[in-house]
């Protein structure tokens, strides 16, 4: 993110003042988000009255805002008028079929920032300052909005995710969606192979969500629900492959050696587990995207972890799995980690 | 700051995410200054246990802040050691007589947060929420700790705006130093001409800190105070030069024009008033610090705002000053505008 990231840059006070405000940043976006700002830059003509007159907001706020954004590389600036660099245009107009606006309401609610108030107390004991397993606590309701909102964000993800899994498979078989949330892993499961079977778990809750999803995609004739803990909850199967998608985060890694054995056990011989994660080169640092979500783990959770390719392997390997291979998608800080039972 | 400020920049939906969650960077900064990890990095041998120890913390909670610092330039790491770079070394460590920790305080005081909770409110209404004047309300404590934590970012600020007032005169000469603050500002007058004379005007308990200031300078002697509103107070004079540091942007331009008249008329014929400002350049977007302190004031305040030149130099005109100069200072995002009574 930053070219001081070596002990050969630069002097930079900036870079700590920069650090300092860094909060500005996010609730800049959202105020945008919630302002319709987006849409009205999109429509034009982008001059200060007119983007006031479309958000119902005053002309001081607006020009303040506006040339903020501009700042921070998500909108641009001519003659006095606003409009859209193409990173703003793509994902944060609500025109864009790839608009992620909707993700603000999610990484942008309080109850998800409250943590962060106390961070040095959440350094001191090392596990988060929510009380019980932190954002994982049961039917913690968070998740029904993640599910709500977050589907823009895994859209793109989904498709490489299903063909992963699938492996070119057209036939007859059976796949697990463990913490389905929106469901659109499981659905392009369905979409791509007309004769699979998806059983999703998750909070109940979180899973009707999940529900109407399969509804829209119209292939609900296929989908069946499983509510509860994944911790918990029979499996049944035996299953081709199972996905568990942006899970393992949550957990240290006994806990997710337990959940992998569980898997295998679910798992018919040859069949496939394929994990979404964020992961880290074995530095820890790099890339920025996927090493700085263990601070939101740190944040959010007792004992979970961003956890590099090594990490996932030796659990993978520990609960019996084999020929892990990691998978990196474009356009997107995530990876895919498939092994085989 | 980011590369993405024009609408040639490639599409990067990682650049929304980043921004949803900027407001980690500040908790983590101020996490890592609240639990002293600069100095226990400056100190070494910079593994997790030592760190951990000595902030006594958990060795999960150091791993994941320490990378994440890394991650975003205000720490290197090699071979799972953690090391300064030189902006932490210069500016983050307590044993550096340039360090900045203590702003921490006042930039990460929850008071000053507050308002960025309600930022689409502040759009709207294009006025703090903040009660009265929001940051200038009369005697607001904020700037007791403002005088008390700000010191270390104005001090390399003070030696060349104290040189732009005095002009190269060593005579005796009587300076007002208004919204004195720490007292920097006024203290480098003395320093640079011992013939020189300061009054400082601000609110009383802010006084105390700067008076504290100038008898460690040793200056106290020459050093007279004014405590009240720099609108209200009766400056007397005549002076032979006006300190007016980061106190402009505070409010709209009529009020600004206003106190420049009081200004002009308490100076000798030809004497100087020397303003420090964050100026951004006309577009209003760049360079990214100056332009984007609007935003704060956005949050803070009724009316004020960074203004650029054209129109600093219009007020000052408007008040009877002719002859302006603006002078960047090095290392520092702000400039001296100076005018003549």
């Amino acid at each position: 993110m930053h070219s001081d990231s070596s002990a050969q840059a630069p002097l930079n006070p900036g870079l700590v003042f920069e650090m300092m405000q860094a909060h500005q940043r996010t609730a800049a976006l959202k105020a945008a988000i919630d302002l319709d700002v987006f849409r009205a830059v999109g429509e034009g003509p982008g001059d200060v009255p007119s983007i006031a007159r479309h958000c119902a907001a005053s002309e001081r706020g607006i020009r303040v805002l506006c040339d903020f954004l501009v700042i921070h590389g998500v909108l641009a600036k001519e003659d006095g008028h606003y409009r859209h660099t193409p990173t703003s245009a793509a994902f944060l107009d609500p025109a864009s079929p790839a608009c992620l606006a909707s993700v603000a309401h999610f990484l942008g609610n309080p109850a998800n920032h409250e943590p962060y108030l106390h961070l040095a107390d959440i350094v001191r004991a090392g596990r988060t300052v929510l009380p019980g397993d932190g954002s994982v606590e049961p039917e913690n309701p968070i998740w029904v909005q993640f599910a709500e909102t977050m589907a823009p964000m895994m859209a793109p993800v989904a498709g490489p995710l299903a063909a992963l899994a699938l492996e070119g498979s057209a036939g007859p078989m059976r796949v697990l969606d463990i913490a389905a949330g929106h469901g659109l892993f499981g659905i392009a499961v369905l979409t791509q192979n007309p004769q699979a079977r998806v059983t999703a778990v998750d909070w109940a809750a979180v899973l009707q969500v999940a529900l109407r999803n399969a509804r829209k995609a119209g292939v609900d004739d296929r989908y069946e629900m499983l509510p509860g803990s994944a911790f918990e909850v029979e499996f049944g199967g035996p299953y081709d492959a199972v996905l568990l998608t942006n899970f393992l985060h949550h957990f240290d890694k006994l806990t997710c050696v337990a959940l992998l054995k569980k898997i295998h056990a679910a798992l018919r011989p040859g069949g496939r587990v394929a994990t979404l994660e964020f992961v880290p080169n074995e530095d820890r640092v790099s890339p920025p995207m996927s090493a700085g979500f263990s601070m939101t783990m740190l944040a959010a959770t007792r004992a979970g972890d961003a956890y590099p390719l090594s990490e996932i392997t030796a659990m993978y390997q520990e609960a019996g799995f084999s020929g892990v291979t990691a998978h990196p998608i474009p356009m997107s800080p995530q990876t895919v980690v498939v092994g085989r039972a």
